[in-house]
């Protein structure tokens, strides 16, 4: 199985099918194609169909965009176990993976994902603004209703927890203030090893792209 | 069960959720809000908690997300057969209703979908033709690998179908041509019963969104 990723510094895609695989030791090849990049877009159609990364090879299916990635591991590797047991808690978890899927336009915007910022707090438009209330009453509400069992926002680590990374990543570098719940939350997704791995061999890398740059 | 709805002649986030719903007999009630309105902005919040169209209420469980919506109903009231069942047409699906998704935001712009709109064909920007063509890309080539197996994407109709059915009227009303193939589906399309009293329904409502008019 060979999943083929964007920059790790700033691929926020890339790093949920990754982490979600990482997390759970689904072992695959990884190639790592820089985005925006000529070598990107004389390769890129080569992979995937859709022209974008992360995408998945496994035996001859050849599976595209982060949500169905990690519905297909979950499916096929990982016996459900990938998503919450229970039909309302699971339904509520691709119900926030979906909405982080479509939504939070501005937050992506004004927050670019950047593994190797280092310049600390940015002011942010009032739209960001409500986009990161959002996130952290969605944080709040799943670790206030699943706390008891476990530390990720459904209990155990989910598809949801990776749909939900990239952001906490942002959060951090941008030092959002947060509540301590949100907090808590924001530091066990960031002690996780495959987070800290992905974090810092995306600060390791030398890539400059103006456009993820604030 | 309950299923809030966005504007008919409007909102196509709120037909996938719809024509899923109605193409397989799942009985529903229909609460209809139109969408950019003061009425909507005051009640929203009373339906959803990530404050959009469409959501579904069944039993305690709310939820949201044109896309977790098909997925929770596709478990809990079809036993599975509204994806394709081979595990990997199943990933392919996900994978092209995930990329309709959170993708194709130029022709979203450039053809605003209005069931009323009968001025005909427009000239869209380079950005957007892309768009139509990787449409056309994905419907010929599901059409291509699943013809024999029926007259939708992966031959019986699935949540992938009902993804791509707002585009369909798109397609329609704004003359876009087609080649054999993609036309004979999107006719598939428009002929389904549910997707005709939807057009019909919002080619009624008297309200107009100047947004969402071309």
């Amino acid at each position: 199985m060979r999943l083929i990723i964007g920059n790790k510094k700033y691929s926020g895609w890339s790093l949920r099918a990754w982490l979600f695989a990482r997390y759970f030791n689904i072992p695959f090849e990884e190639i790592r194609l820089p985005i925006y990049t000529s070598a990107f877009d004389e390769q890129i159609p080569t992979y995937s169909p859709a022209g974008k990364v992360p995408v998945l090879h496994d035996n001859d299916c050849i599976i595209w965009d982060s949500l169905a990635i990690c519905e297909y591991l979950n499916e096929v590797h990982l016996a459900g176990k990938g998503l919450p047991s229970d039909i309302y808690a699971r339904a509520q978890a691709r119900a926030i993976s979906a909405e982080m899927h479509s939504g939070f336009a501005e937050l992506r915007k004004e927050l670019p994902l950047n593994c190797a910022y280092d310049k600390g707090a940015v002011s942010i438009n009032p739209l960001a603004k409500r986009d990161v209330q959002r996130i952290c009453e969605i944080w709040r509400t799943y670790r206030t209703l699943y706390g008891q069992q476990g530390n990720f926002l459904f209990g155990d680590f989910s598809l949801a927890d990776a749909m939900y990374a990239p952001v906490a990543i942002r959060f951090h570098i941008y030092e959002i203030p947060l509540a301590t719940t949100e907090r808590a939350y924001l530091n066990t997704l960031l002690a996780l090893p495959a987070m800290q791995e992905w974090i810092q061999a995306g600060r390791a890398e030398t890539d400059v792209l103006p456009s993820e740059e604030r």
